[in-house]
């Protein structure tokens, strides 16, 4: 049993984008094994999931544990923090520990690439616009950055400051903070943050636009004025999993929206199932996060492997 | 983060009675989270499942993974291992990685025992039959001589080398090969056996008997005579696993045996709400495996503690 710290030496988001798509193809042809998540919860401190599942075409399984205590700052530790055990199909063995920590972000931000690659209707270069200028921001814009030419990068955030040295980081894709209708106005938009209400009106959406809705994983959260969905095609990564926690959850739950409306998943769209009806259509993709993203993205690092060795059995 | 390989320097089972009878008895009052295990299947290769929970009194939280391979021995390695993660309450960081392997029967023969020591009406000291001469049966021996004089032990294997190497390493206890009906006119009978046909016969257990069957952990499995089970008092560590996959789950699916006769849960018994209703009844307690049963055990292990420092988060 091998433990992998993970602190450097993180895959390309060439190839997590990869190995992202092909994860999608193979839940989109049913080829998973995925339960649902499993919660434990500490009262108001947080709570941990659990998270198994297996991919037969990559030849691995195992289990994410993840937990979310938002007052983690206190204890100087990040928010979430993720362990990855890796299990031997052949004989069952824990063949390895991966500090997941990170890489949660990263199997996020190829989940919206790859979404935007096969929902946007533009093939080469883009403009993206960003809700929210945080580390799961950061993962669109490099994901994206590897899938598409970026013409432009419009970020808006609530704090100026986030999203202005969010732009200043990303200087080379032309980023630059603006105004939140000025980020709603682009060919693909990302929106990650932890709102509660909805801050991207359907106003500001024009057609063609393809929607990320990162943000939105608990219910109650949500970030996109519900008329974009119902106005939309909506795509979920997990159909359980976006009623109960995504982006579709509070107007599931008000009524506002009717689940047979969500027009495939993500894995359908991947394998040419389902997809874009239009140019003109709106596509909004709802991303809850896949047990089967956190294997494929731990498959890379057992490929690239600095490991040390645990005595197990 | 520690991991901590326990090779060696068990907790004595006086200890690990005690601890397995408080998780018990919380669970009885209801004071513990523990959602039911999940699995994932590897076509007939093998399985994992995962089993997360929290033990609010004991402040101690995590998940215990662990698999059941059968065809391990031709890789070198054992058909069961378990690995436990502990998850601090307070922040969520994974504060423990524990080889669980040799745990899993030191927490199963500690159910034994607690549930021996609450169902059966003698008190201080038994005769013990043993259905099955592997490492449950030594789980059961060893919990049991820490909660009663054991008189006789009376060991039965459908392989008699086994019975008979078990006996000579409990010679101490006066353990002895016997014919199976034997065994089975005992004080206290521990069925540990894979079976999937009934091995121990009604016409066979006498009255005052308390019996734990501990075999049954998959559907399909069982090891006594139905009849049994009509005429016992039936405790479960869990309801739904017992129906699931316990010893009642192959009656209860062919319509013989009624789950609304379930007579209660040891959690129940241990804090008095149920028990046995005369000393001349039979009573069975179907254990499955409780997910807090192993962050009891764990609780034990990081007491002792001598654990390897990992780099997280």
């Amino acid at each position: 049993m091998k433990y992998y710290p993970v602190h450097s030496g993180y895959p390309s988001y060439a190839r997590v984008n990869r190995v992202i798509e092909s994860a999608f193809a193979e839940h989109g042809r049913g080829n998973v094994q995925m339960p649902p998540k499993v919660y434990v919860t500490f009262g108001k401190t947080g709570d941990f999931r659990t998270m198994p599942a297996y991919l037969p075409a990559a030849g691995i399984a195992g289990v994410k544990i993840v937990n979310v205590h938002p007052n983690n700052r206190a204890h100087g530790l990040p928010t979430v923090m993720a362990l990855t055990v890796i299990i031997d199909v052949d004989t069952g063995l824990p063949t390895a520990l991966i500090n997941a920590t990170d890489l949660t972000a990263l199997r996020t931000g190829a989940a919206g690439a790859v979404a935007a690659r096969h929902l946007s209707p533009r093939r080469s270069s883009i403009s993206l616009g960003l809700i929210g200028a945080g580390r799961q921001a950061a993962a669109q814009v490099e994901a994206m950055a590897a899938a598409f030419t970026l013409d432009e990068v419009r970020v808006w955030s609530r704090n100026e400051k986030t999203a202005a040295a969010l732009a200043a980081r990303y200087a080379d894709y032309n980023a630059r903070p603006v105004s939140i209708e000025r980020a709603c106005d682009s060919d693909v938009l990302a929106a990650t943050t932890p709102s509660r209400e909805p801050l991207v009106m359907a106003g500001w959406v024009h057609e063609g636009t393809h929607i990320n809705a990162i943000g939105a994983d608990a219910p109650g959260k949500q970030e996109l004025d519900p008329a974009i969905l119902l106005r939309a095609e909506v795509f979920v990564d997990d159909r359980e999993q976006a009623i109960h926690s995504g982006e579709v959850n509070v107007p599931v739950r008000t009524g506002f929206y009717d689940p047979a409306m969500i027009a495939g998943t993500l894995g359908e769209v991947v394998i040419g199932k389902k997809g874009r009806s239009s140019p003109d259509a709106i596509t909004v993709f709802d991303s809850t996060g896949l047990a089967i993203q956190d294997l494929a993205i731990a498959s890379l690092v057992l490929e690239d492997g600095e490991g040390c060795e645990l005595p197990f059995p």
